[in-house]
C-alpha cells in the first residue's frame, strides 16, 4: 500500500480520498484489531465513521484510500493477550503494518492533545500524520510529529553459545534476547554495547546489525543485532532481568522447535527475537 | 564515558555526583558548545551552575561526573554555521558523543515543559532523562521520555553509478545521499524503499544496512543503507529535492578529494552521507 504523503499534505486531495465511495475504514477495538473470518484484517466503509473523530489516512491501495479512525483510545503498555498475539502472528506482513501503522498513531493521537511545548490544546492535520498547536487558537504555532522509538535488541555470543535473559514479566520458562531504547547521542552500536554491559555485565565487541521491525506497543522501531563477547561471566541488572544464561546451538534449535525437554520457550515466530535466534542458528550452521 | 543509568535513577547517589568536588559541567553557549583552545569540548565546575537550572547527568568517567546545565535553551532548526560544523568534526568520537547527548537533552527539556497527554506543567527527573508530569501538583502522573527520532540516509546503485541529491537549502553544487525520517508502522528497510519512491520515483531491491550515528539536529538517529536499482528514469518530489543525478565511481572520487572539476561538492566528512559514500567507493575498488 502507497503511505500517499502527497496526499496528507495536501487538503483536497484528502477530501477527494475521504469522499471516494469505496474509501476503506480499519475496524478497531480500542487499539486491538478486529478479524474477519478468515483471519484478515476487518474493513469496514468511511461513511460509517463517527463524525466526532479525526481521520487517520494510512495510504491507497490501487485506487482504494484507507483510513483509520482517531477514537481517543489509548495503550499504557504492551497488550498482553496470548490469543490475540498469536492471531497478529498470522497477519500477512502487508496487514501487519497496515496495523501496526494504525495502533501507533490512534495511540499517539489519544496521548498527545496538548502542545508539550506552551500546554495548549492542538488539533490532528495532515490526515492524521501531525498535530498543530494553531496559533489562532490561541497556541504557539509548534507542529508535533508521531513518535518512533528505537529499540535494539541483542544477542551475544561466547564459545559458541548464545546469551539470552527473563525479564520478570515474561511467562515461566520464557527467554528472549535482551533489548533496550536507543538513547541520544547513540549510535546503534553504542547503544547495543551499552545496554549488554547495563544488564549483564558484559564487553561486546563486532556489533552486526541483522534485521528490522516496527513493533506498535506503543510505538518502537525493533532493531535486532549480533555481538560477541569474549568472557561470560555475567553480573545481571535485577531489576531489568531476573535471570540470563547462555545456551548452545542444540538447546536453542530444541526451544524453537518446540521440544517439550528444551531447557527455555523460546520467544514466538512473530517477535523479531524469534528471527534474530533463527539468524544465529543459520549462521552457525552455514 | 560511562552514562551511569542507575544513577540517574537513584536520588542519593544523584545527589552525591552532583557534590562531588571534582564535578564537572559542560560550558555551552545557547545549544552550541564551547571550546578549549586545543579544539576540545570546555568543562566548569558544576558548583559554577545556576541554582535556576535543573542538571543533566551526562554520564560518569572513573569518578568524575560530567553535567550539563538545562538552560531552556531550544531549537528549531539545523545549526546552519559552517564555522562551528567545521569544529565539531574535529572532536573525538567521544566528545562528539558527549555534545550530541546533551544538545538533544538540553532542546527536548526546552520544547518540552508542557504534559502532551494533559497540558499541565512538568518536571526533570532521573538526571534530566525523564520529564514527570506529577500527581501532586495537578497532573496525570504520565513520564515522558527524550525522543530519538529514526532517519533513513541512504544510496541507490543502478549499473555503476549512484544517486544523490539536492535539497533546496543546500549550498552551492553540494550533493548528499537523500534521508527521510522512518515512520511508525515500518521496517528501516521499508522506510528506504518508500523513501527513495516518493522523493525520486525508483522501485530499489537488496537494502542493505551499512552504520549509524546520532545527529543532534534535533534528536536524529542516522541509519544509512544502500540500494540497487535496475531503472535510472528519475521522478523527482520537487518540493523536496531540487535535482538529483546518477554520478559515477570517477565523480565520487573527485568529489570526495575535494577536485576543483568535480561535478558536485561531497558532504562534510563528519556527516554520515560522507562515510555512506566512502563505503560505497571501498565496495566498488574491492
Amino acid at each position: 500500500m502507497d503511505r500517499a504523503d502527497q496526499v496528507r499534505v495536501n487538503p483536497e486531495k484528502l477530501r477527494a480520498a475521504f469522499m471516494k465511495p469505496n474509501a476503506k475504514l480499519l475496524q478497531l477495538d480500542g487499539l486491538n484489531p478486529v478479524f474477519d473470518m478468515d483471519g484478515s484484517l476487518s474493513w469496514g466503509a468511511v461513511i460509517d465513521a463517527s463524525p466526532d473523530n479525526d481521520l487517520l489516512l494510512l495510504g491507497i491501495d490501487g485506487d482504494v484510500p484507507h483510513f483509520a479512525e482517531l477514537t481517543g483510545a489509548g495503550d499504557a503498555g504492551p497488550a498482553a493477550n496470548p490469543a490475540l498475539w498469536q492471531m497478529l502472528g498470522n497477519l500477512r506482513p502487508n496487514e501487519a503494518a497496515i496495523y501496526a501503522t494504525a495502533r501507533s498513531l490512534v495511540d499517539w493521537h489519544a496521548r498527545h492533545r496538548f502542545c508539550a511545548q506552551c500546554g495548549n490544546p492542538t488539533g490532528s492535520r495532515k490526515g492524521g500524520w501531525a498535530r498543530l498547536c494553531g496559533k489562532d487558537e490561541g497556541g504557539c504555532g509548534a507542529e508535533h510529529f508521531p513518535r518512533t522509538d528505537p529499540v535494539t535488541i541483542m544477542l551475544s555470543e561466547c564459545q559458541g553459545k548464545v546469551l539470552l535473559g527473563r525479564q520478570p514479566r515474561f511467562p515461566p520458562k520464557r527467554f528472549s534476547a535482551l533489548a533496550g531504547f536507543v538513547e541520544p547521542g547513540e549510535s546503534i552500536e553504542g547503544a547495543v554495547a551499552r545496554e549488554l554491559w547495563e544488564e549483564a555485565g558484559i564487553k561486546v565487541r563486532d556489533v552486526r546489525y541483522v534485521a528490522s521491525q516496527p513493533w506498535p506497543f506503543p510505538s518502537s522501531l525493533m532493531i535486532a543485532c549480533t555481538s560477541v563477547t569474549d568472557d561470560p561471566a555475567l553480573t545481571l541488572d535485577e531489576d531489568e532481568i531476573e535471570e540470563a544464561a547462555w545456551f548452545s546451538l542444540d538447546e536453542v534449535k530444541a526451544a524453537m522447535a518446540g521440544d517439550a525437554s528444551a531447557p527455555f520457550i523460546a520467544p514466538p515466530p512473530f517477535a523479531i527475537a524469534y528471527n534474530l535466534l533463527k539468524h544465529w542458528v543459520d549462521e552457525q550452521e552455514r
